[in-house]
């Protein structure tokens, strides 16, 4: 096993060949491009080879997937430096009256400390491939629509389930990197036993909570350790005691010195989703009829959830995860709807569009093949537009970013259904290969549910779905009504549907997912009767959005190519949850006119933000940190030019979510910091980036590294790290 | 007359004497000292005389108070620059739905076009001279406290009349410049004609409205044009057409080219109020008991106006001006307040108080003669915290910032009274020089009337009333409620008295005021039963007011002398509505970690914020304008560095309420901007100053000249100001 040495010396050499125009920061550059660019003319020190070597051990082998958050391995032990937000649910877990964590920070004083972190799991890319041809053989003459779309997702299971048969202890995942076009297979090395190490008191890991969320200037201490752990023969295995810590390949070296502003730096990591290739319509659709109808929805869920957890400590820490997930999506929503209106940018992408158009008209060839192209496209949206009513209902009705008890009823009996399938014909999440994870994705939905909340939401979205006209109507509720007045029906329904039924009960609900549909349709329990009811238009939603993608695959695959044609240069995919680079400056900005923000926060900020709210939650500084900075006990963590501790850094770098917990890297492929957040005008960046606004956030490795030293005195991690 | 001819040479003699430390900017300085500042040093670069000279003439005589506002001439012919709110009376006066001047602006395309401003007056410095020794000879041994505080009061007013009766045309003012210590007459040239030559529209001279009061990033046209005139013969007189602008000894040339970030700047100015040599008892009051008890009530108000004012563009245009006040008022105390606590105010100052003491008790001749002082002092307070709830009730029950009804009824009483003493021994309101003031702002009150407001408010004030216990007891207000419900009693007493009273008529009210106090006595309307019922109250009110000043003059005075003693230096008196020089760069600051405030906003930014709110109102820039900055018309008045007009800039001179309409100048004395607004942190101002966040606010002139030009295209102006 070949090991890294931190502060090693290392060979440069030049790299200059390069695809792509690097003067903007925007790009989340897949593996295959990423050495076809030239970051030895940013700053970039290392080899090319030391970034990315398919063939030997680069940085990349260092980045890990963790459960839809990235992180990296800093230790040759398998210690894992994250977000935060993205250990929370391992800190929730242990976390007791008697040992608050929360309260306290965890920090475990030797290996035998380190407790289990439930259902979370590692993955380090092996390798990848281009399967593309694979994937469109799937494809015959006289399909529809619809049966194009599912036999592209079937031969992607196939592909998959194909390789993990061959190889165990991997996970692989076929990635659709252009729509309808590119295809790539990625495997991964699969870790199962992940152990929490460390983490800061929630007041500083999420100093500044919902109020700062999206926000800058910030001050959270967003960062935890954890460590991978494998059976004594390296092989992956669940939890056990005598598991040994995962040796992995590479590691990064952190830097106790940090950036300065205007550094070269870049993120590696796993960003979710971006848009930037869709078109205008699309653009159109999402800011006129889907965000407004998620935002109108979650705000109302966010005051019922809000007006109860004033009740009691109790009620506010069940309702707690579920109105911080929803907060975070309806301000990201607030503030992308902002950008698309206050850029204009639906109508300046039809702008540009017009001017594919005019030159695809120009050429007969081009006209023929790519004339209908825009319309077409056009057409997907009209159609989708005028079903949004049902779909959209369908979708948050039987969903459980809503209520508990009637997505719980629904996903057993979707269970059912699917199970009836071929393992690659189902919804991904009742594939033999997920559906733990599903069961356990209930179980903990289930150690949240608050009744009142649960049975107000689904009253206000049955009503909701009540309002829906013509053929927008759903069957399953026009039932509960009939010819009654809607409110009194639907009041009757969920008050009998809640005292009667039995899925608040764990084990009952564990049960039923066993049973066959033939079985669930003979139960009498209300909330599986009304899923039993919804199944059919609930079928109908995800034809349709089939159908959509059938009919859009080619359409998008000849849109890249035309589009390519014109602009004569390539493109870089959107972002889809697989390994990315991507890469920037330390760079502050302006929001508005007049108004500069500066590249770094302080602890004389975390304090400043602690006294202007009297040191109310979310803004309680430690009494130890206001006495460490009281005596500018900054240690060897001093940034010189600020006189101060920097706390969190802004740079130009293209994120979105999923790079949370990625690692900061300096020209050296040091890690420098640990990524958590954009900024509130780079919400926007999953449609279009800018220089001028997409900032995003991320801890500084400096306040990590202080914080241990100082704040906590964990000297043993520093010393495994290298850095004491 | 001597004129200035604007550019010319300059002779440059350099001053060295000066008697206070310069390092900070702080200091609103009197007249007496500017002679001894070395402003050179800073970049000045004219003469002392030619800043200040008594026995000539000097930029000082250019320099005018405007009814409250400052302001100054800009022209041979007596055009007066100052800002947009300071004019706002002016252009409300001559407002109608077929003239709408606010949506339009106003512009005097010949002086014929010129109107009445009415209730506009202009005061100019002729001479001051320091008159502490007589007014201070007034004391006899033996008086009270509150005989003490009203034989000094009365002296001032015989020394002011006496001018007047000698000097018509004269407006005479004693000012107290240390309490109980320091008094200064000052003699003003008085003008009665004020014209109103140029507004912009309001959408460019309020830009931002409420929302932005007191902020920054500011984009505010706020400038108005007005025109001084007398009669033929060059004496003061009241409006008639055939009156000639009037020739001030000296005007102010205008720097088209305005100023960059870190020039030297000065202010000359009248700035109202500060507090920075009361002790820490005042400032705990204020923090404690006075400010909160007013944001409450007018939180109150301000509540209740802004819902009737959604009713109907009527209603919303009659309580506008009096929300404008409270709105005003509010958010400059939640400032106040805040920079009181999160500064520690009260307590640093009970700090440097503490080690005064102990500088007092070192020396037994020291300890002897002030050992008691501060003592004595927190005595005051301690007993004005005792009786607060009935003084401050009182004090907002018969003032006209709350209803307009009753405190009609009661100037029409307190008139009454009033006119039984002597001219000297009268409230100063009812002195025969200020009583047509008092009429006017009576009937200006009355415009704005609104019934179902002021009932909704007097019944409020009541209840609050009712609330008092023991003591605070209003016994008016107990005669209302006797042994009844309150809230009943309250509704019944303010029903009745808003259907009978006539004083919502002028005329009515207009005879009521040369009624005796017998006749008022004898009369049956609600509202003068109440008042005089209240007049006891009112009196005891007054008579704590004037017996707390008896006490504490003698003790401030000493405590300025320990002071000086102990610091070994000067003080500057704290602001009291008379002439001051304040001076400084162009800066812009930190209000907080890692944001850094530019200190010039632009154009782009106008049309940013008119973006960002759809162009709803107070954010709508004017169509023309949105064009010119698209076609980048910035013509002579670009700035280089930011491409663009400068619209606001901010500074670090120390400012409060009073300077509004101040002329901002530069190193040679040319006007380049005009001040009208400090910084959300600056309010805090008035109790202490400091460098890191003390900024005010002013329009750049290059946007004045810029949109004289540009947008209204008035040359004539630009011409009498020679900068065409």
């Amino acid at each position: 096993m070949k090991r890294t040495i931190c502060f090693g010396l290392m060979l440069i050499i030049s790299l200059t060949f390069s695809a792509f125009n690097l003067k903007a920061e925007e790009g989340m550059y897949p593996l295959s491009e990423i050495n076809k660019l030239d970051l030895r003319s940013m700053g970039f020190q290392l080899e090319a080879a030391e970034l990315y070597n398919p063939q030997g051990v680069s940085l990349i082998d260092a980045i890990i997937d963790l459960g839809g958050c990235s992180a990296s391995f800093v230790s040759a032990d398998g210690l894992i430096l994250t977000n935060y937000h993205c250990a929370f649910g391992a800190i929730q877990g242990v976390t007791t009256p008697e040992n608050d964590y929360f309260r306290d920070g965890f920090l475990a004083r030797s290996r035998s400390e380190e407790v289990e972190a439930k259902n979370y799991t590692v993955r380090i890319i092996e390798s990848y491939r281009d399967v593309s041809g694979e994937v469109l053989s799937a494809l015959k003459k006289n399909m529809t629509h619809t049966q194009r779309a599912k036999a592209i997702e079937e031969k992607m299971k196939r592909i998959v389930t194909a390789v993990e048969k061959k190889s165990p202890g991997t996970n692989a995942e076929v990635a659709e990197m252009f729509q309808g076009k590119t295809y790539v297979l990625f495997i991964y090395r699969y870790i199962k036993d992940v152990r929490l190490v460390y983490a800061p008191p929630r007041s500083v890991g999420e100093f500044g909570g919902e109020p700062d969320n999206w926000m800058w200037p910030r001050h959270t201490g967003d960062f935890a350790f954890m460590r991978a752990y494998v059976a004594p023969d390296g092989s992956t295995a669940v939890y056990a005691p005598n598991n040994a810590p995962f040796h992995p390949k590479k590691y990064l070296c952190v830097a106790p010195e940090g950036v300065q502003a205007e550094d070269f730096v870049f993120i590696l990591g796993y960003p979710g989703t971006t848009r930037r290739h869709n078109t205008s319509h699309f653009l159109a659709y999402e800011e006129e009829v889907r965000m407004p109808f998620v935002v109108d929805l979650f705000d109302w869920i966010i005051k019922l959830k809000e007006k109860m957890s004033q009740l009691d400590r109790a009620t506010a820490i069940k309702l707690s995860a579920s109105l911080k997930g929803l907060w975070n999506n309806v301000i990201r929503s607030r503030g992308q709807l902002k950008g698309l209106k206050n850029l204009n940018l639906a109508e300046k992408r039809l702008e540009k569009e017009k001017a594919l158009q005019e030159f695809i008209v120009a050429d007969p060839t081009r006209q023929k093949k790519y004339g209908k192209l825009l319309d077409d496209i056009k057409g997907v949206y009209d159609e989708k537009r005028v079903n949004a009513g049902f779909n959209l209902t369908v979708e948050y009705l039987v969903g459980s970013r809503t209520t508990t008890m009637l997505s719980t009823a629904f996903k057993i009996y979707l269970a059912a259904c699917e199970r009836q399938k071929k393992d690659t014909e189902r919804e991904e999440d009742y594939m033999d290969r997920n559906f733990d994870r599903t069961l356990k994705r209930v179980e903990m939905d289930l150690r949240n549910y608050y009744e009142p909340a649960d049975k107000a939401i689904l009253k206000e979205i049955l009503m909701r779905a009540a309002g829906l006209k013509g053929e927008q109507r759903i069957p399953a509720v026009q039932g509960i009504i009939e010819n009654n007045d809607p409110g009194k029906a639907i009041d009757a329904f969920v008050e009998k549907a809640y005292s009667e039924t039995k899925l608040n009960d764990p084990a009952v609900v564990k049960g039923l997912f066993k049973k066959s549909q033939q079985e669930l349709q003979a139960m009498t329990d209300p909330f599986i009767t009304l899923a039993r009811g919804l199944y059919p238009s609930f079928r109908a939603m995800k034809d349709a959005e089939k159908r959509e993608k059938g009919i859009l695959d080619p359409l998008l695959a000849q849109l890249i190519d035309v589009k390519k044609e014109f602009i004569g240069k390539d493109f870089i995919p959107d972002a889809n949850s697989t390994f990315r680079l991507t890469f920037g400056r330390v760079r502050g900005y302006s929001p508005s006119d007049a108004v500069r923000m500066l590249p770094f926060t302080t602890l004389t900020g975390v304090v400043e933000k602690h006294n202007a709210h009297n040191g109310q939650d979310p803004f309680t500084a430690p009494r130890k940190l206001i006495d460490l900075l009281a005596a500018k006990d900054f240690g060897r963590f001093r940034h010189a030019g600020l006189d101060d501790v920097p706390v969190a850094m802004l740079y130009n770098m293209d994120t979105t979510g999923g790079n949370s917990g990625s690692p900061v890297l300096n020209a050296k492929g040091q890690l420098v910091g640990l990524n958590f957040d954009r900024v509130f005008e780079a919400t926007i960046n999953d449609y279009a980036w800018d220089e001028s606004y997409s900032r995003s956030i991320g801890v500084d490795i400096r306040y990590v590294l202080w914080f241990l030293e100082k704040f906590s005195a964990v000297d043993y991690l520093l010393k495994e790290m290298g850095v004491l």
